[in-house]
């Protein structure tokens, strides 16, 4: 505890606390002025979106490999350094696909005069293979979901295969966006590979999204060495008007796709240690990821989110606050296609697993947050009460447990039992910019921001002072 | 008046008229049994749909002197000789712009990263001059109005003028989205010119439009031969990056457009009359226009608009009602970048402008409409008392008397005193999609269309055969 704790009333505040929380012991990490403070010192701050700001104006696109990424990596570690932070960079191999020239053209259907062609608005997938440096011609089939591949399996072979699933709008509108983004990429991640297995020519997706503005969402597809076809995204637009024209009668396609596949790439976890007092081995990783995707310069994802991890260091030097255990900033590697960056950190920390008292990753965007999503034992609920007390005057008191959060980078920590922590919040417009163009500074609302550094940084201390232990991740289906 | 309308209880249907309307002689345009059974009629039909369907999923875009613009010429008209309708191609010649390579970057600005640049997402203007081959570097100066140009003019030679002015969507929120796109394509159509006069080197407007997913919004320029300088609309957040930028120092773009201004196309107004029986030299024209930009399908901007136009005979040869002055659809050609259509009508009908008994056109696409606009004499308001009365039931009942309409294609017209008349219709989301890649069919609304045809239908019948004349347009400062 550090000088401007000590000078506190503490033994009213204690008090207080104690008659409010009866069952708990008392720590700073339950210390009601603590948190009220770290939340009141970030909701004052505008670190996190001059952060953003940075990150997303002066660098742009930071897709793994790419001199983008580089930068970030870069720009991350002068910042930490700056808070004076122990800063190190965790070397990782990454995937290097590069995006090449795209284009797409309905060169044949029912009802074309001659001379006309309709452009099909398209965007290669992470890991796609290439067309001929020509491009292909082929039939297109259209499917609504893999039965209807399955059953029309005998077409496939030498079609570009259409899988036209509609993202759920109105599943994320009433709050599940998450799931409706689950149930629509699962044809991005596996469609194109289930075509390839048929002897596709090429795969499209319809583009996993919400709005509708001739965007093309990219994102990665699983495709396989071997069987490694073009495979890109096409506008909710024009998968709607090849469906149309399907119905016409047979539909052809012209597609140039040339993406590279190049070998894997050196990079790196940016990692930023706030030591620990008194348990300087137990370690609560607070992260985003520093990667993103090509087409836009990530702003929502997932440049906010690693700028309130930075926020949380910054918040916390300001006040001078020292915490029990060490506080782990981590700007993750490769969320977007490899998970490299969290799997390099997994394999080194394994043994040390036991060590990792509680990670938080904020990667839903930077949409006003409401509380906290924790993957700890139900019997562990009740202590965070206090962290939940001081969250509530800015509306983000909900605490909601679940058995696994199952987030891109904390899911192997999980799995090892570390408990995770994520900002819940509003994600209603989130699959909107998802991996588009448009994913850029001007949708991060500045008030917003502040809330998740509040959040986050309230969580980070409240995990990183308590007294009592919270238990394990006990992920089902995991021993 | 035809048979159906003669089966009808002619005087118990009168009678009620006259009693509703004490005011007004009875004909077959307010009889109100006529107009309920049209507007039925309209409300039933998917004619407009399907056709709006054939244009923009067959043909796609249709800038004046493309290919689109022929096949959607040979398509009207087919479609309305149907019909049965007497179709003539009127000849006019177009301007023949057509859109080169196009793309952007910041390659110089304070805080830049070695190695990276930022993408700006650029579509040229119609008109615009292009750039050399190979691109043209130069820095930056962004202005927020034509007062901040003029202030700054000494400043603008060699440089890339930015315009960054925003759509005021609260404006278009409030119903006036038609003002909003005003004074934001102001900027559009004026800016590049006083740029060019000031020795800038190109010129770039913020997107005019409300809706911001990185989309660019193309739109016409007002160049002059001999200053023609490379011109391009930036996406909304393209601006607001170079805006905060240039905030942080100098920054500087590379630009590449590659338009080509070739000479001008022969190309057709599409004319299909349905003659009057008593009047027939008397002329009612119901209109839409067949161009549209480049980057879309022009559902909204104006296969809708056409389709509804094109209905409007359908409805009536369905009911096998025959109006007494003759009923003209007119599809314009070259309403985006240069009206040549609506002036060369003008030019062969200048002698004949008193025959028009009024003019209607839909050109602010297919959103919903609640009534009419039209520049009557107020003392002729009352006249339309049985139209609205016939429209109320679908909600469309509002008449709104205007001194002019101004519109595209009617504006000659309307000064040399011929009424126009267009849908009031609900235009908020309009200018999200407006004259970019995203004005596509799925955003039309086959009910709101229906109700169009309806609206227009009923408006048709009304025009050609009252009894009472409704006056001269008398425009302000025409004489």
């Amino acid at each position: 505890m550090n000088r401007r704790i000590r000078s506190l009333p503490v033994l009213a505040v204690l008090a207080a606390a104690l008659l409010a929380y009866p069952a708990q012991a008392a720590s700073p990490g339950n210390d009601p002025a603590a948190l009220a403070k770290i939340r009141d010192t970030a909701m004052a701050s505008d670190y996190a979106w001059e952060r953003t700001a940075d990150m997303t104006d002066l660098i742009g696109p930071r897709l793994s490999g790419s001199a983008g990424a580089a930068a970030a990596v870069t720009q991350v570690a002068e910042a930490m350094r700056k808070l004076g932070a122990r800063v190190t960079l965790q070397p990782v191999k990454v995937p290097h696909w590069v995006r090449g020239l795209e284009s797409a053209e309905l060169v044949e259907y029912q009802g074309r005069p001659s001379g006309i062609s309709q452009r099909v608005v398209v965007t290669a997938l992470g890991g796609s293979g290439a067309t001929p440096a020509s491009g292909l011609s082929a039939p297109v089939l259209v499917v609504k979901n893999f039965d209807e591949l399955k059953a029309r399996g005998a077409e496939v072979k030498g079609k570009i295969v259409l899988f036209d699933v509609a993202f759920d709008q109105h599943m994320a509108d009433r709050g599940l966006a998450g799931q409706a983004y689950g149930q629509g990429s699962a044809y991005r991640r596996d469609g194109p590979r289930l075509a390839a297995e048929l002897g596709a020519a090429a795969a499209l997706v319809r583009s996993v999204g919400g709005a509708s503005y001739r965007l093309p969402h990219t994102g990665s597809t699983g495709l396989v060495d071997g069987a490694r076809i073009p495979a890109a995204a096409v506008t909710a637009e024009d998968a709607m008007l090849m469906s149309r024209l399907a119905k016409r009668g047979p539909v052809s396609m012209r597609l140039l796709l040339t993406p590279q596949n190049l070998p894997d790439a050196d990079s790196y976890n940016v990692i930023a240690d706030l030591p620990g007092s008194d348990k300087p081995d137990e370690i609560v990783i607070v992260s985003g990821h520093l990667d993103s995707w090509d087409l836009a310069t990530g702003a929502h994802d997932d440049a906010a989110g690693v700028a309130s991890a930075m926020a949380v260091l910054e918040t916390l030097k300001k006040l001078d606050y020292r915490p029990r255990r060490t506080i782990r900033m981590i700007a993750w590697m490769n969320e977007e296609n490899g998970t490299r960056g969290a799997r390099g950190y997994l394999a080194a920390e394994q043994a040390n697993a036991d060590k990792h008292f509680g990670a938080i990753e904020s990667d839903n965007g930077a949409g006003r947050p409401f509380g906290l999503r924790a993957s700890v034992p139900a019997a562990s609920s009740k202590l965070f009460a206090p962290l939940q007390a001081a969250l509530l005057p800015i509306g983000a008191g909900v605490f909601q447990r679940q058995d696994a959060l199952s987030t891109g980078d904390l899911s192997g920590l999980e799995r090892a039992g570390v408990p995770s922590f994520a900002p819940l919040l509003d994600t209603s417009s989130y699959f909107d910019y998802h991996h588009t163009p448009a994913d850029t500074l001007d949708k991060v609302d500045p008030d917003h921001l502040r809330r998740h550094v509040a959040l986050m940084a309230a969580t980070t201390w409240f995990l990183a002072n308590i007294e009592q232990p919270i238990g394990r991740a006990n992920v089902p289906g995991v021993n």
